[in-house]
């Protein structure tokens, strides 16, 4: 057992921060929290060694629900183009390079590190078709000590040829990393079944991605009404399907086993009841949103409708790796909504946190809050560099969030295990 | 003379880069480009020394358009409310502080050596209405050698009693401030006449600013059409005016001096056609309009229309200091507009480049490009640390605009000088 003291911050509710001012968050050794509290003596602490942390903030880590490792040269890059000339113009051709292992190394490295870096402890992560390059990249995870559900990329139609894979290929490839990172449903590092999105995947393609979660029982993850004629080219691939949500629920691709689905923005009305009944959870992603063009996900109106909400950095469409980033976007766009309907009240910033920890976190299990038998994943904020005129805790955290970034964050902890990338 | 090796990029033009791989840069003593070329013999060098960068790149420096150094404490702070009741809450409160010269000076300090770190050397200001403070500010700026046009604030309506004065002190400030700032038009710190906006001025404090701004022939700068309660509130404090634009005009506060006006939001008919006739530049702060829930301005509407576009962090309602994150969320505000209208084609990095520097440097001087005549202010980019996959010198420059800080920045010229603050 170990116990970590500082400023502890976490949102057990939506609503509201809970402040620990020298707080003390107990750690069984299996990584778990047995307790949290600003008495020390309340945690039956017997032997345990306590490590103080000063006046640095002690948060839960970042989860990131939707991120391309395999667009990892492009962040930053070729931000002028909508959804589907982007894919064929840029996005794929930079795909194609994942077939060579070597250039898969060199970027899934640096990539690695740089999620380490800015804090996000778990991710939802696309690759590649490519399953030796996939099980590299999930091995790197491994390494770091982090979590990942990574998705070797389904896809067998309208897209260039070295980025198409058949249905049995794909299927031998998903079962060979099955084999290998399958097994252990407690492990950090596990498959994620990964039809692109329905534009890529013939009918065969996606029952056999709803073959493969139902067998293995895996989660799933895909884009969902992201843009309007990525939409409109859906209804007229998939016509029977009463929505774009549907044609993946037909093939057992919505919430059949625990399903994430990015973007969103265009979600209402019968696709929104799908995914509350299914409880299918979205990934928002408001930076790439922004810079392909789609729109502002109407985030406000899923979490009255009672939808599971995480946010995603969505590398390259978005591009900031910074879940702490996506936050202040996730807020910015509610106010455009607010601005537009003042019945669509913004998000605060308890709700965002939030989101990006408990609620995003419950994708990987009890992840993401300080109560007992949640995981430990916590980062440490030193922030005396933006604490220059004394402010509250819940002022030094919004500052944080709003100003700061990996330069403030001292120690990553994913499980109980201190992480060095 | 000195001459400047590096990877030179710059915009002549709104919508293309030049770019000088390996090119040089000849800079006189008085801080003026002579020469840009690829050919360092075409410059005339004669004996001058030579400075190489390597493989860094050389852009023109930052310029901000809107910035309130007086709610730097606020700075990503209390982002739940909107215009009006946020003023009233958190900003006004900040403000009253700087009667104190010694808290004045501990923030202002800290603010002028982060617009320094961020790559900003010249800025148009909003201090407060206190006179000793703000000439503590403009001080602080000579010292540094950065660029400023600061405002004593003017408002006498409205406003707490601690942030109110009279137009007679008001006047009598502003000419202390001119007497030892105002003399040299080509300083580079000088004032600028500084209503905060046409709520909290009345008609007899916008006719002396007015008549300030004519006598001592200095530049202007203010708020408009930032939110619709706040143009609904000028509707009726200044009923006899056609727009928010005229109530400035009227008071020879709109375009007779050079002219700056933040936000701009719901400017359109006749303010935008006012504001083209009086050359009024628009200092366009998406951050801000965002946080405080203002709405997108519609910039390809302004540029179209002819209008001169300039970029605002406009902290404390802005968040981020940082120029360049201000043109990424410029190309992403007209990303929206481009959504809902394709007709509004959305901004390119070229296009947001020249803004930030040629286009908003003008307003200062020749500033914010390398062609000969300009001042050579500039910054130096050692990206080795994003340059990760032989990307071509564009693609360096536009991953720096989206990924880069503070950190990359090795140097900092202000007028030919380089800078440490």
């Amino acid at each position: 057992m170990r116990i970590y003291k500082a400023h502890i911050l976490y949102t057990k509710e939506k609503d509201r921060f809970e402040v620990l001012e020298n707080g003390y968050v107990a750690v069984d050794e299996n990584g778990r929290v047995t307790g949290v509290a600003t008495d020390v003596k309340s945690l039956d602490t017997g032997d345990a060694e306590i490590v103080d942390f000063g006046d640095c903030l002690l948060i839960p880590a970042m989860n990131d629900l939707h991120v391309h490792a395999s667009q990892y040269r492009n962040q930053g890059l070729t931000m002028d183009l909508e959804l589907l000339p982007w894919l064929q113009n840029y996005t794929f051709p930079e795909e194609m390079k994942y077939a060579d292992t070597q250039y898969a190394e060199k970027m899934y490295r640096r990539f690695v590190r740089d999620l380490w870096r800015v804090g996000t402890m778990r991710a939802c992560v696309f690759a590649t078709i490519h399953t030796e390059s996939t099980r590299l990249l999930m091995r790197l995870f491994q390494e770091a000590g982090m979590g990942a559900l990574v998705g070797k990329v389904a896809m067998d139609r309208d897209c260039p040829e070295g980025l198409s894979a058949s249905v049995e290929e794909t299927v031998q490839g998903y079962e060979s990393l099955i084999i290998e990172f399958g097994g252990d449903p407690e492990a950090l590092v596990r498959p994620i079944i990964t039809p692109r999105f329905v534009p890529t995947c013939t009918s065969e393609m996606l029952s056999a991605c709803g073959r493969l979660a139902a067998t293995y029982q895996l989660p799933v993850q895909s884009h969902l009404s992201e843009n309007k004629d990525e939409i409109a080219l859906v209804k007229t691939l998939e016509p029977e399907s009463t929505c774009y949500g549907d044609a993946y629920d037909r093939y057992g691709l919505f919430g059949q086993t625990p399903t994430v689905m990015a973007h969103c923005v265009w979600t209402e009305g019968e696709e929104l009841e799908l995914m509350k009944r299914r409880g299918v959870v979205v990934a928002h992603c408001p930076t790439s949103n922004f810079n392909v063009a789609s729109g502002m996900a109407p985030i406000r109106r899923f979490l009255d409708a009672g939808l599971q909400v995480g946010l995603g950095s969505d590398i390259s469409g978005g591009h900031d790796l910074s879940i702490f980033r996506m936050m202040v976007y996730a807020i910015q766009v509610s106010k455009m909504h607010y601005q537009q309907d003042h019945q669509q009240a913004f998000l605060t910033l308890p709700e965002v946190f939030y989101i990006a920890t408990k609620s995003a976190g419950s994708f990987f299990g009890r992840v993401g809050s300080f109560e007992p038998g949640y995981e430990f994943d916590a980062l440490v904020i030193d922030d005396s560099d933006l604490n220059h005129d004394g402010y509250s805790l819940l002022e030094r955290l919004e500052r944080y969030i709003y100003l700061g970034d990996d330069r403030q964050i001292t120690h990553r902890f994913c499980r109980g295990q201190g992480l060095q990338v």
